[in-house]
């Protein structure tokens, strides 16, 4: 715990000139008043409008709903919660003792919040132009796969290009079982991530569509879960 | 109706290098497909963090949840209209001939929209920072009001100073009615703007009390009516 914030920093792409600023983002409000919640609050608003022009920009047929929805997905907590997680932004947050105890270190509020804060002290920091491309950094993957998505393509597809940008193995797909009659079956596959201890499964009447069943859980439980 | 485009940009202090941007941004979607819906969507995010920004920096000690609150209330469809309604933004926009028919150049909602659509094109046209400028400007009464509200000033020096800020007469205060003994009066006043067909009540246990809940209805109605 208490990595040097300066690590993250690194992750984000982003070299402070105030450092203070990284800390006080990094600070929830357990420790006392000096804390992170107003930062929060100008990095929220900053994340959705950065959000909102590159969905904008990348779907330039999509209606204000559509567009709303996507942005809603990406900026929700389990995502920024996520991303945060994949910072290890966990490892320099400043709990107070209560928290601490009960592993604040790990809850998705209080990752997704300190991440806010995070990218509103970049802004503090360095400005609108050098935030927005940390943020659209931060989101890259994520908005490549609400790109994949929309053009439709299938779980499968998705979850291979989803671990390929994070220079993750592929996934391995098992049949565990079949049931029923030849022309009446019912496929159970399973999906593995080799360098993670997490397994879906999914059901079909076809091997093929119990694996697309399988991967779209999967891109569901490592993206929001 | 119909009127020069240019002149609401010149209202906004912003002369538009792409025209275009500026006729979609007033063209509501009765007219066709092609209209100010998508921008819209960015110019209400845009607007949000200009906002949260803005508060960020008058209000050190404001809290989170005052900040959220306070952004809210600048934002919101009525503000936005009435901030329309100031530049006359009605005048110049583009409605399919039902909307036209049914006064939709009046509507809180179709003018509140166009105006965050009118903010997402100056930023399309000019980019962050000189769009901040122009929010700020449009703003800057309305932001001065919270400032006031926040200090703790009360309703009839907050509608004097509102009312200065746009250059317009002071209201006239009449005693319309005292009722019951020496003791026990109840006071009604009335509040009158000098350039507008508007009047509004107060009733108090003083002149003074009676005034200032006339002054505040007066606030009311003229900064969310």
């Amino acid at each position: 715990m208490n990595a040097d914030p300066r690590r993250l920093a690194q992750a984000l792409g982003h070299r402070f000139t105030r450092e203070e600023l990284l800390i006080q983002a990094l600070t929830h409000r357990s420790v006392g008043s000096s804390n992170n919640e107003r930062l929060e609050f100008l990095g929220d608003a900053l994340i959705g409008f950065v959000i909102a022009e590159a969905l904008w920009e990348r779907f330039p047929k999509a209606d204000e709903g559509t567009l709303s929805r996507m942005r809603a997905s990406l900026v929700k907590r389990e995502s920024l919660a996520r991303l945060a997680r994949d910072l290890k932004l966990g490892d320099s947050l400043r709990l107070g003792a209560g928290e601490l105890r009960t592993g604040g270190h790990a809850r998705d509020s209080i990752l997704a919040d300190a991440l806010e804060a995070v990218l509103g002290a970049v802004y503090l920091d360095a400005g609108f132009e050098r935030t927005r491309t940390v943020v659209l950094e931060l989101f890259a993957a994520r908005l490549e796969q609400t790109d994949a998505e929309r053009a439709g393509k299938d779980p499968k597809t998705r979850l291979q290009e989803w671990l390929q940008s994070y220079k993750r193995p592929l996934p391995e797909y098992l049949v565990l079982s079949i049931d029923g009659d030849q022309h009446d079956q019912t496929f159970i596959v399973s999906c593995q991530l080799q360098d993670a201890d997490v397994t879906t499964r999914g059901t079909g009447t076809s091997r093929r569509r119990a694996e697309q069943a399988a991967a779209e859980s999967m891109l569901e439980r490592i993206q929001h879960g």
